[in-house]
């Protein structure tokens, strides 16, 4: 039994339009011999009465009085209403199919409501009714504790759902159906020539999601990429193959892979800088501005410690706690707002000399300042001001001719 | 601990004016130092998103091909929505609640999705929460297989919810919340003095659902019944005591209890009555009739079989069908359209001579025919046209001094 596991986000079964391609999707998977388990996300957008976060505004009157069990109750019934009507509509069309909430289709989380992490998937409901000829729908963004409570996975849930499925079923393909034609070299609506990636690696993927790259989450990948399972970021509303996401030994040498150094940028807007002066103070002053962010829960990011100094961003939500944290150590940062981070990743950055300098060289020749830059093995990350963020992406987009990518 | 459960129905939590009067309610429980069990219905009614006939609209456009057991997913995430919006009131209030699913809450059923028997309740987890000093929300309406299949109860299942956890725990009593003040003596826009009675025996009450009164689901009184729980209907927006339901030796001699031989009135609209003449032919025609109905799945009622002549009526809804049999089976009946079966319930007409004179005495007053009639130890039933069915309800309501029963 070969498996295929495809995952459909809320726009792909937010209307009866869309849920027509899905239906293409699922019918086509079928009749190349496939055994089908399908995972949904809750219907459409906020504002639409089933959407998961339509579902929490019920309960925004109260505050934040409902405790986090109830709420993942509250939020579990987004999907199951989803698969419902898939169900029915798969049933409609005399394809036999079955609606699993995910603790019926064995996924097993600990107790973190609102935030849980799976522990195990037992997928025997699963291949029992694959083995009746049922396509299988699943629920996602949600699990059961051992003691039967529902939980949920948290933002992105879906797409682990459907990797970890795809994991414990040793699927042949997880395909995550999207708005999108795959994943792309660049924001689009940024820059006019980004291409959709005919390949990339977990890691890169998961580089360009944990940099602001909206593809896939995370955590999903994460888990794909420990099994080996491969996976698709496609879109629902078309018949392209999207990207395929691999193991990056098998990435280099497959078409689409033309001994890139670079394989996309990201960008994260919303970003202050902060820099402190800790010259003359105690010695321990720079462990002192670290806890003190730590101890308020505000993430720190582009750190960059010098003898006399330091240098971090934060998010823009967090900057006016942060000056104030640091006034009551007794400093005054030098602050800069509006500010914008962006990746270049690439798996074959590595060792490659000479990308830093065509980074600055891009950067350069356009006038556009680096206000801070930091590196790791498959991503170099460079600071701007808000207003030159889209000038910098197109030119660095252009100086690693990203825009000839794709094959 | 003296448990109470308090059943709120669909009108009750639909909106946040309601809740408030829901909030009340328990709040006073509390107060009076009950532990509490609250059970809720779907929010609100079609047209509102939640409801459980607007969840049931998502799949309509797909005929009736959702599998019982996905409707069942689907239809269980009303009662979910609306304990998830109650439970996290009553934590906005400073009171400490739980919400469980049917499941959760121990209700064990067969798999009868759609309309499913409750087999066990294993209250354990409620107990536990109960000890704890929370108020424990259920969803109603569902519960779970032995398998953790989620199953419903069908229409009226927020009542058996409610009296099959009173029967567990036995509780020292049910409210069912509604939107009128108790159970009335008869339809208050018919009858425009029917008034609240203040107790009703089990058997009473029973009588009238089955009748057509919409006050508590038969099967939710039966199970009471026979846990001897009592029940009272009562009103979410007031502070009124409604009509207490309990054993019919309790019923006697209480506040209330004027030594009544008829307690109330009950109507069914829409009923066709068909006669067929069987004289002359085979020896088993009579049989074939309603073998015939049986087959096809068409209720009859009201049946008076004779030598000569069998009557009986049927909903109006499967008249045409009826009738269509009975010609297949060679005869002709005789079609009387649009009657109503008018009930006159009492548990104290059992033995009591003239109740049947007084009843033709009341209507022929008024010239309106019988068409015919039955009658059982606690009911007796006469069918009229549907134009004579307000004044015959008025004419009895009157002729039984029922206007004067409750105190």
């Amino acid at each position: 039994m070969i498996i295929t596991v495809q995952k459909f986000g809320g726009t792909s079964v937010s209307d009866e339009h869309s849920r027509r391609h899905v239906l293409r999707h699922i019918v086509r998977e079928q009749q190349s011999g496939h055994s089908l388990v399908v995972v949904v996300s809750a219907m459409g957008r906020r504002g639409e009465p089933y959407a998961t976060d339509t579902l929490l505004d019920l309960i925004k009157d109260n505050g934040s009085s409902l405790p986090a069990r109830e709420k993942d109750l509250l939020l579990s019934c987004g999907e199951l209403i989803s698969a419902s009507v898939l169900t029915s509509l798969l049933n409609a069309e005399g394809i036999p199919a079955v609606a699993l909430t995910g603790g019926q289709a064995g996924i097993i989380t600990d107790a973190g409501f609102g935030a849980a992490r799976i522990l195990d998937v037992q997928p025997k409901a699963i291949l029992k009714h694959l083995s009746e000829g049922k396509v299988v729908v699943v629920t996602g963004f949600q699990g059961r504790t051992e003691d039967g409570e529902i939980t949920t996975l948290g933002r992105g849930g879906s797409d682990t759902s459907a990797t970890a499925l795809g994991a414990a079923l040793n699927a042949s393909v997880v395909d995550i159906f999207t708005d999108v034609d795959g994943i792309l070299t660049a924001d689009p609506r940024i820059v006019s020539d980004a291409r959709p990636l005919s390949v990339v690696s977990y890691e890169e993927i998961c580089n360009m999601a944990y940099n602001g790259a909206k593809v896939i989450h995370p955590r999903a990948v994460e888990i794909a990429m420990k099994a080996g399972v491969p996976v698709r970021v496609r879109s629902t509303f078309s018949d392209g193959e999207g990207t395929l996401v691999t193991r990056s030994e098998a990435v280099r040498g497959r078409p689409g892979w033309t001994d890139r150094t670079v394989t996309g940028l990201a960008h994260v807007q919303g970003v202050t800088q902060l820099s402190v002066v800790t010259e003359g103070g105690p010695h321990d002053l720079q462990l002192r501005v670290f806890r003190a962010m730590a101890a308020n829960g505000i993430s720190v990011d582009l750190i960059n410690v010098m003898p006399n100094a330091v240098h971090y961003t934060v998010k823009e939500n967090d900057a006016s706690k942060a000056i104030a944290l640091l006034r009551d150590l007794g400093f005054e940062p030098r602050v800069r707002e509006s500010c914008a981070k962006v990746s270049v990743i690439g798996g074959g950055m590595n060792g490659e000399p000479g990308v830093m300098a065509k980074i600055v060289e891009a950067l350069t020749n356009r006038q556009i300042r680096i206000l801070q830059s930091a590196d790791s093995n498959t991503t170099i990350w460079v600071l701007v001001s808000g207003e030159d963020m889209a000038g910098a992406l197109q030119a660095l987009h252009s100086e690693f001719g990203l825009h000839l990518a794709a094959v």
